[in-house]
């Protein structure tokens, strides 16, 4: 519940229909992708435009009350969560592209365009964009700015990050700045490339300008069936140690293989194998047959008791289908779904997996892995049901254990999940006392009152120092490599 | 001249060989490549270690001294100069490549260690460091951090932000932070991306982990000889439009073909064409040589009157011999030589090719045109002799107008040189104020004193609105995309 001075001033800048305060229809915004975090915003305001962003933020703020940016709400991590009766900024209705300047490559589009649109509006002039998270017909570019994602094509494309070369952001003090811009590399420190990954702490893009690519000239699609995964693994590490650089290769296990088999999205693969590895290469026509051949000689070696490769586009979709529909399906056999997301050095894979799976056997649990293999990033997800408080402190005991086994291995707590709300109390994994005051320290560059998004990435309070005041990093006494590794 | 005392702690922390005191071997150190800045520096310490950065830093701190960081003294910008008596902290002896895990394509290094060493180091593992700056022989890694190099190959692979995964940091109080770090996209806010292409103004890098890339199976190099150089740019922005990728396209103009087959460099170029343009492939055997065809038939459509290919790799050093030597070869024609350092839009290189000829010649001078085509990053030097008072002045307003044109086009200011001392004036060509304070506030976040690389990068005074005392961007008054476009 917000004040009714706020809400005439939002409703002044955005119409009526731009405002949501009525308690019923705030239900839907309680939470992100991660349900298992919920709180109910103060309310939510829809802008349209940059001029509406900083009105609605400088009414907010006036007020004294936090401001959540929210793209689709597909996040993982409790990012978009509105802690505090925040108020929730919404950049649905900001869904304009803006530009294609097709001959240099390039759009500018508002923060609401949602990724798919990006791709089929680039498509007439034979490009696309190349993130492409596995949410992407729902998922929106600010979002992806937001978390900086990621994707299956993300082995060869790389994330986000890549490609946003120029943002327009609305600070918390209404303020607007504009960040790059006119393609890559823009002189100066890089703050596009600090605010890329952000997670809404430091404003909201309301214009975002991006590189876009040509679309590959040919596709080729396998897909590998193994009685074991670490023979997945296996095929995935000696693909990569011979050169080959696949555009995606993603590995689908055994329970989820199951869990797509047995539902309304069965893609056809057998449903007793305990690894579904899909393989792509793109790229111009001329070399595509030898590497993708190459690539099938390795699955074999590997132990594949079959490879299938798709004769046309028909038969493409059908073997990514099983992977694309993994989430959807597993939702479906567990009330509740933990979705972990962990990079890890790629030669630790198979070691990874096999500790992942005793841990589930320990804690009598299952875990259904779908993940990037290609970029060691993992997706274990814990099925359960949260009713039985039994399992869902066996759940919380699992997951801790394997994010732990993950950083033990010299891996990550998040590979494009995000930190959000979730991750937080576990940055200390990965990053030593003096790293955290500085994240703190050019936060507070952009938002001095702590107004956007707060309680989210780091953990607080902030280590003593000076972050608060802006000096950040500094503090006599040193933070060595050895204490950036608790 | 610096104060005994603090002579003594330099020599105290890094051995007498360690630390330049003597005027006579500083002006070694009085200016970086870019000649036409020269400062002596109050002296020059040379330590091995991070503890040595950090006793060094710590010593010159107290006295209240400048720091200047510096490498291998190649920089083109004037970043590396010594502004009022600042001591120059150099890296050439921290040359030592401390591990290689080739599984993992990772190298943790110091930040001495010479471009091209690291590229030797990784062979044997069958890997290489993808940028490679033209100085490639001579600049560090750790100087390539702090200007986030390009390089010929990087049109295909990227410039150094994308490799550079984790960083140690000595900061201007003496401590030590360690950013990032266990490969790519580290959770929480990017300062290792922040930190690359800082210039030197954040602090000192002593240990830098770099991404590798296995070495290609199969390169192919082509040489296109044109009698126009709008021809040559044609061929490449054709080339780029038919979704080829080419690992390198650079074009050498006619002026400086003449200037290399004149020199000992002589690369058989024909000296009566007006523009050479080396195109690279690399990658996978398979696919090659259809690709190099592709392209040959792309330079013949644009008017080509030859096409060389190499055979094995001893014409494929010739090949590129006229576009490497370039830069030596111009400065034997002339006293002085102005590299300027632009990227424009790839499809406004004809026009701008065009606008850059005819300043040359509305000035009466020799402007010599040697670049990466394919990023539309220019490289036009203008060969002057700084005692001809009347010349030097006619080449200070070319240059200011070719730059110009440049940004009046959708360009930058700077490609891959940096900002330094020779364009932080022009930087609100490019920015507008509230970035420039955001950049002051991060800035301060690491380095709250001033003491890193002052008078570098960022045009002083800071813009009012409290960038000095970390609050950086905001102001109250919004500035807005068009502010930014002065």
């Amino acid at each position: 519940m917000i004040p009714a001075s706020l809400t005439r001033s939002l409703v002044g800048a955005c119409g009526r229909d731009g405002v949501i305060v009525d308690e019923d229809r705030l239900v839907v915004y309680e939470s992100d992708a991660l349900t298992a975090y919920r709180h109910r915003p103060g309310a939510v305001v829809l802008p349209r435009t940059t001029a509406q962003v900083r009105a609605v933020v400088r009414a907010i703020a006036q007020h004294g009350l936090p401001i959540v940016p929210r793209g689709a709400g597909t996040g993982l991590s409790g990012g978009a969560v509105a802690l505090d009766g925040a108020v929730v900024v919404g950049t649905a209705r900001m869904n304009r592209i803006l530009a294609i300047d097709a001959a240099n490559r390039r759009a500018v589009l508002q923060p609401g365009v949602i990724n798919s649109e990006l791709s089929e509006a680039a498509r007439p002039h034979g490009l696309h964009y190349a993130p492409d998270p596995s949410s992407q017909t729902a998922c929106t570019i600010g979002g992806n700015v937001a978390e900086n994602s990621g994707g299956p094509h993300c082995l060869k494309y790389g994330v986000t990050s890549r490609y946003v070369t120029g943002l327009t952001v609305v600070l918390a003090d209404g303020s607007a700045v504009r960040l790059g811009g006119r393609g890559r590399d823009a002189p100066g420190y890089d703050l596009v490339g600090l605010f890329v990954g952000s997670e809404g702490c430091f404003g909201i893009a309301t214009e975002i300008e991006v590189g876009l690519l040509p679309l590959p000239e040919g596709v080729r699609t396998l897909l590998g069936v193994f009685d074991r995964i670490e023979d997945a693994g296996r095929a995935v590490s000696d693909i990569v140690s011979a050169g080959l650089l696949p555009a995606a290769m993603e590995i689908v296990d055994g329970p989820t293989i199951r869990a797509v088999e047995d539902s309304v999205f069965a893609a056809g693969y057998p449903t007793d194998a305990e690894a579904a590895l899909v393989i792509e290469f793109d790229g111009m026509e001329a070399g595509l047959d030898a590497d993708t051949a190459r690539a099938a000689a390795f699955c074999a070696d590997a132990g594949a008791r079959e490879v299938r490769s798709a004769r046309d586009e028909n038969e493409r979709t059908a073997l990514w289908k099983g992977r694309k529909k993994a989430f959807g399906a597993l939702g479906r056999i567990a009330p509740d779904l933990l979705v972990q997301d962990a990079t890890v050095p790629r030669t630790t894979l198979p070691s990874i997996l096999r500790g992942i799976s005793e841990i589930g056997k320990r804690y009598r649990l299952v875990v259904a892995n779908v993940f990037h293999a290609g970029d060691g990033n993992l997706h274990p997800n814990i099925l359960f049901d949260r009713r039985d408080r039994d399992e869902l402190e066996r759940v919380e005991r699992a997951s801790g254990e394997i994010m732990q086994l993950c950083v033990d291995s010299g891996g990550t707590i998040t590979g494009e999940h995000g930190v959000g709300l979730d991750k937080k109390h576990h940055m200390p994994l990965i990053h030593g006392p003096a790293e955290l005051r500085a994240m703190w320290g050019v936060r507070r560059v952009f938002d001095p009152a702590g107004v956007m998004n707060p309680g989210k990435v780091l953990p607080e309070p902030p280590p003593a120092g000076g972050a608060r005041d802006g000096s950040g990093v500094q503090e006599g006494r040193p933070a060595t490599a050895a204490a950036a590794r608790p």
